[in-house]
């Protein structure tokens, strides 16, 4: 029995959309995994009866009465909120007594979690996180790292690359994903310092399938399966797509394919390089986006994703 | 008279669209410029009965009879065909016989043109290139640099700033433009190496009206006039816009503010920072884009925008 830590009180619409998202995942998968409900029981209780479908077999709650805001700071509120649903849910995970964790609270203090509870898998350097990118032919890349690493040296964005390749192929069942570097222009020796050292260590690389660099334009084509760049770009392509699709709801446009922007129903990003599975959820996380969570946890648990990292740092 | 130089062989669509540019300027404003068509002359003539327009008091000829083509080595390209459009469109330049020159030629050899050829204003370390942004207010922020300075300094960084808001204010008329920092968070003391370093600087220079840090998602927003940032970032979100609007394009999209980031209406870019005006245009410009250069490079030399350049380096 696979067991799945959900913080019940991250994010803007918690705990009664996190409620809503775990009913459907119960409905839709009732055996395999229990969920572990941490959060205030007074706030959660109430809400149970208005989720039948979360059937009392599918869960347990672990109360942590304290909740760690939006804006406050990671390292300290961890720290001095030990019974909140964030330093909680990290707890269980550390413990052994859940298999994964998933929030969409203060996304600093996920980080700092992920890094510090539970920390990286040994060889790893720098975990990472990462964020999809929709394409028109259905497909989904992955742009790695999207903001955990602001400045980065050469053999991070080669292990990032490493890392978001396992997460494509095993998550996403993308067999042999082509790695591209994000740059500046095609050939070998364009860009910047970084991209221009990363180039030969990406190359020849055994364990990737790096096709060599891509431009700005090739993020939203299938050209590459995981696109490897430092968490400053990253991050900025990200929340600049992220507003390309708000203004195009602003702008009503109604297209199938730009829908695909909504970055919330995919239900947050993984920390990829740690030594259990943490997926941490955009705050305007709802029920779609806390199903969606759940079933990539429960997902990185089933493929033993970090046993296959473990596996790929000694090959 | 102001003199422009346009090159007439650069661009997919050369000759032809380059002349049917000059023509509209020309009926516009047949009196205060007079346009140096440099290119080859027998491939010119020709088509100038089509462009009724186009008046002879309105331009001359200078004979250019090579080309560097889009793919060419720039270095390379420029020292061996001395008699190209791009190299004749310099040495003019460089001479005064012209006060302004245009190309939507090899993006490379214009840029290195323009560093070497014309080279940078006293106390301007590294010249820049902006590209627009468009917000749905109707106003245009500046992307400042998209691709000319991948690694940077944060002395860079502030000198971007006040290139780009000497542009702003005397160019796109903008009283008193608003600098933001591209960053990852809002707070001072965010981001790289590079975006925490620069943020002093930008904080303390009297010449510029800084805001403080924007994120991706603040870029086509109107809240600030000129975005600072190195020049990988912009590279890879200027191509990322351009990949936005193509594929809205291919989806038979409809909308009006996303028809704004056809970047190649707005005829080019600005190489800011060197001592003579110089527009860099899109390979695909059409006679639209010409005639936007044109204007454009009109307004630089009008508003004297290298004089006003080199005399905020010294207030």
């Amino acid at each position: 029995m696979i067991r799945i830590g959900v913080d019940m009180m991250g994010g803007d619409y918690a705990p009664l959309e996190a409620i809503k998202g775990a009913e459907a995942f119960c409905k839709k998968d009732p055996s395999e995994s229990k969920l572990v409900l941490i959060g205030d029981e007074s706030k959660i209780s109430p809400l149970l009866s208005d989720a039948p479908g979360l059937s009392p077999s599918c869960y347990e709650i672990v109360h942590a009465p304290q909740v760690i805001e939006m804006h406050e700071h990671p390292t300290k509120a961890l720290k001095e909120k030990t019974q909140s649903s964030i330093s909680v849910g990290f707890h269980l995970l550390a413990s052994g007594k859940t298999d994964a964790f998933i929030s969409a609270g203060n996304t600093g203090a996920m980080m700092v979690g992920a890094l510090f509870s539970i920390k990286a898998i040994e060889g790893i350097i720098r975990p990472t996180i990462g964020a999809y990118m929709p394409r028109e032919d259905g497909s989904m890349g992955i742009l790695v790292d999207v903001g955990l690493n602001s400045d980065c040296k050469p053999e991070h964005l080669n292990q990032f690359a490493l890392l978001g390749s396992l997460y494509v192929q095993h998550i996403l069942n993308v067999q042999n994903p082509r790695v591209g570097l994000v740059n500046i222009g095609e050939e070998e020796g364009k860009g910047d310092l970084l991209a221009q050292a990363a180039f030969p260590l990406l190359k020849e690389n055994p364990n990737i399938h790096f096709i060599g660099n891509i431009e700005g334009r090739d993020i939203l084509l299938s050209k590459a399966d995981v696109m490897v760049c430092d968490g400053f770009t990253g991050n900025v392509v990200l929340k600049f797509a992220e507003s390309f699709y708000a203004m195009a709801k602003r702008r009503n446009i109604q297209d199938a394919h730009i829908d695909r922007f909504d970055f919330e129903q995919y239900g947050g990003v993984p920390v990829l390089g740690v030594s259990k599975p943490v997926i941490i959820g955009h705050g305007i996380s709802r029920a779609t986006a806390f199903y969606n969570m759940i079933e990539k946890a429960q997902r990185m648990v089933k493929t033993n994703l970090v046993e296959k990292i473990k596996e790929s740092l000694h090959s």
